[in-house]
């Protein structure tokens, strides 16, 4: 019953295979080994871009951060969701890697920015105007920090605003593969078809052992990316450990089987838990996470029973009293642990 | 035949059994987890020092450079060998990291500072004077940059010169181990005892797939840590299997195995180059790396039959001329290999 | 007719005369003459701080982004009034000198903070977890941006609420001199007795021709501060005429005479307008800035005229559209010319 | 008797005219003045450089460190002279403004930069290799800081070997005119015909209150420089009265007459310093500085009477031991002075 976060789930077995078979003798390193370059090969075929500069590495926030601070000058500020996960949950780290931009937020709705929102957002941002911080890129979240996914089209509204403005587009994909699951659209129509100049692609959160793809369409800034990812400490040594990971995650659909996974998995619980009579969803599920409410007194069984997930208010108080809470499913999610979950909170 | 760098070598055995068995189920990401719980523990019963504050990361860049912005102002300056890594070898992090703090390069002998050079470089910072930067912390490496190793003697009068300035001291122990294998002395002993306030402590270099220990002595300093690294984007989700891996590393002396195994390989390769009548030694053996210079013919036969290391000069010139290198030994280096190549050098 | 800035107003004679008389001979550069000790000795008297760390800079972001920097780790966040000149006009000099610091934006009414907006929004800055900014310093503006001013009684509430959350508190007092003579203050009433842990004493606005004082309260940070100014490149070298400029400003109360005609002009020009048939003001008239709103036409006359000042919106439009305009009078302002402003309004 | 800097020197009465006269009335703020564009387009005549980016700022420092973050990029390295200004005495402004750039020593000789020097120096910089920082710009300081001067082939030589290596080329110019009088050579021979691409063009140490220019001749960088200005705290909201001292300074030739006072002063205390038994220069007296050295009796003699240097030793010690000397020559120096210092020395 372990609902907390998708990064508190196992390595596919089939990833921790991979890093078996690639532990055979020496191999260059740095990223001048053979699984780097098929994993390099196989992003580049997967998002339809075969010039795209394409580089691994070890956390989402180090992928975010890097990424950004290659599309954003110090004295520019950064648009992206007011619970985006750049804002709330890197500890400054796009702040740290830009050498000081800012964040300009824009209210969502379920997590999702709408064009309006953004076009607001950007036309309130001075620009041209020397006392104030100039327009940066847009950073775009799918699946959102809600659980919500958007679609192609949702995605091209948004940057079409963005273009209007001038602006780089930036997407944080640490659930890509979750939204693309749940879409059913390829990578490159998530992407750079609907306006994306870059990709934060995610692996950790989806099997891998930690594992990240950050990707720019623009070749021409790879070496510049090179440099920041070195200087920030994210240049691995034993790089063919990340290649293998991310070569075998796109493998036979891996990466999506995964997603799929969890989607449903996600899905499920979702239903189970609408059906409960004192519940209520407070996002619409669209991939693996479920954010819902139901009686204080249900978290308290269902914690002291061993659950492990986030109530987002205190056990002390009413029993009676709705408390909300996020659960996130991974490839790993067992209908067993569901169907457990959901009758302890039935009670 | 590969010597390029310790960093080329396989993940042993045993910590891939690690990695495997503690991917099991799972577990709270963020280092909430039994095995980095372990691993910690564990550093600090190796290290004498219960208190000491201990946190993975997966670079040795990263540890050094969090662990130096830890220790010192962007007005400061850091004194380090004219050849130390984070000098040479880790594209500006520790200025990134710091904020802009400067390194001033003390000259060294076979990679070693003495006292007498150390002295007289601070002593030629500014102090106290607004002009200039301010004196921060000596960073010491060991094993160093040539393969020659600081005794814990060496060690204490570096760091009295350092603590009659008032600077804190940081070790880049990326091969502590090696360096602790070859003089046969205690962690501690080579640490705090010695008057280091903080250690790098390296694993990747020594078998791990990827994970160091950052070790700071003074507690009170373990939250700015975290922050630094959180914010840096090097606070890993899927924190168990940098724990396992460190766990691993420091059960059964794994890590002192692998060191020690490493060394031997070293100390053969150098004593049959040193017989080789056209060679010489460059720099003493004293762990797990050689430096030598042979006739450039010599390194044309050996890198034509698949031989992996680094030449200090091209290979176009004339035959006899001597040309310098660096080959570096992991645990896994085989007697085999090194038969093999010294072969090749005699032709 | 010029209402565009009070900087936009000529420097005092009594300031020039003292340029003129302490351009004798030679003097020690670099903040070491005697002007610059008048200066210092003056500005404790004037806070009844006889400790505390004065510095002199040339510009007010130059003060308030030094002070910051000098209250604020790079991993927390400022927590300051949403249209805060820290926040809008200055192009990110907090972020970049902070090292990357994130600024907090509270709601204001009429420019002004209240303790329960802050409150709220320093509780809802998580604290305590690795994966948020920490809580840094609040930072107040008084005379605030919309021309309104804090009573002691105000900013003790909200450095209370600072206090509680451990948060120091900055005062940004570009125009504090004009806060001072509105409520017959002292400047010990309005910092330090009031819970300020340190002040940027504006002068440059205010008749001088370009000289703000630092002030922080605990002398534990002069030398820090020290450091970041030279590092900043505001450490003047012929100091000397930073130093007689703040010297003369608190001769003989020059700066609240200045500070109070200026008051006085706008009060004045508050009443004219608010006595204009189609016109409103804003935001209270607190100091000597007046925030109105009037119909397009009447904007037209005044600046076709000649008149100086920034409408804040365009002129194109109807005709009987109010658009709104911020004034400044300065304390060179006449009532001729206000008169005559007032006018060509009334049309 | 006043040796201790240029910069203790008075400010010339025709500045504080110029002062004066710009005090009258309103202007509008932040350079949109008329003295300021009257200033822009004096300097961009007389370096000839019509289309060439022109700021002002109040220290050498800033000027130095901003135009330096405007040409280097963080993960590059800036070539200077081991005693640069910029290295020694801007307490790391340029590691701060760039966001954390390395400085790497030239050796120089009397101050000077051979070419073979410099060459040295940026081959052995690693370029294309990503552990690394890259190659920067390079700096050269004229009037250096042991007062030897660059002829414009010396320059082109120097910028030859910048431009073989696609290193662009800033002049740190805070003595610029003082060079510009001991060659004879217009502004423009000594910049951008000689392969400069940045100058910081000093007034302050020439008889200004506080005003340098930062002059970039591809105006493409302008913006980038402005924004990075405002966000340093270098963008003057009372803009006038920087631009009427540089208009001023460039009036008549009032920064040439005055550098040419200046140069003279030191070349006749140089001259009968020379003369003495006991004394030596050090360096060659090229422009306004004299290093020499003299019984340390004679320091005694000349300090306890009032004389204003900086010895670089210490007064303690045998009578009859040589202790070497700074002094500078502004354009206030009175022959007077000098003869009375060197009354002293003699005893």
């Amino acid at each position: 019953m372990h609902f907390a976060s998708d990064n508190s789930g196992p390595v596919h077995p089939a990833i921790v295979e991979a890093l078996v078979r690639v532990n055979e003798g020496h191999a260059m390193p740095y990223g001048a080994d053979a699984a780097t370059a098929d994993a390099v090969a196989r992003i580049r075929d997967l998002f339809e871009a075969p010039e795209a500069a394409v580089h691994l590495v070890a956390t989402g926030t180090a992928a975010n951060a890097l990424l950004l601070a290659t599309m954003c000058a110090p004295w520019q500020t950064i648009f992206c969701a007011d619970i985006a996960h750049v804002a709330m949950d890197e500890c400054g780290a796009p702040e740290f890697f830009t050498g000081g931009a800012k964040l300009s937020l824009v209210p969502t709705e379920h997590g999702l920015m709408t064009p309006d929102a953004l076009e607001t957002r950007i036309a309130a941002a001075a620009q041209g105007v020397v006392h104030s911080v100039q327009r940066g890129p847009v950073t775009i979240t799918s699946v959102t920090e809600c659980g919500t996914v958007y679609s192609p089209d949702a995605l091209r509204d948004l940057t079409g605003v963005a273009q209007a403005h001038g602006c780089a587009v930036h997407l944080d994909g640490a659930r890509l593969a979750n939204a693309a699951a749940a879409l059913g659209c390829s990578p490159a129509d998530m992407t750079w078809k609907a306006g994306v100049d870059a990709v934060s692609f995610g692996g950790t959160k989806n099997g891998l052992m930690g594992a990240e793809a950050a990707i720019i369409f623009d070749p021409a800034l790879a070496w510049q990316f090179e440099l920041r990812r070195k200087r920030g400490g994210h240049l691995f040594s034993k790089h063919r450990y990340l290649g293998a990971q991310m070569a075998a995650y796109l493998t036979d659909d891996l990466w999506l089987t995964m997603a799929g996974s969890a989607n449903r998995a996600a899905a499920r619980l979702a239903q189970a838990i609408a059906d409960l009579p004192d519940a209520r969803l407070l996002h619409p599920c669209q991939a693996n996470m479920v954010f819902a409410e139901w009686p204080r007194a249900a978290h308290r069984r269902a914690l002291a029973a061993g659950a492990a997930y986030y109530p987002a208010g205190s056990l002390d108080g009413p029993d009676d009293e709705p408390v909300a809470a996020r659960m996130v499913c991974d490839w790993s999610a067992s209908d067993a642990d569901t169907d457990r979950f959901v009758a302890l909170l039935r009670g």
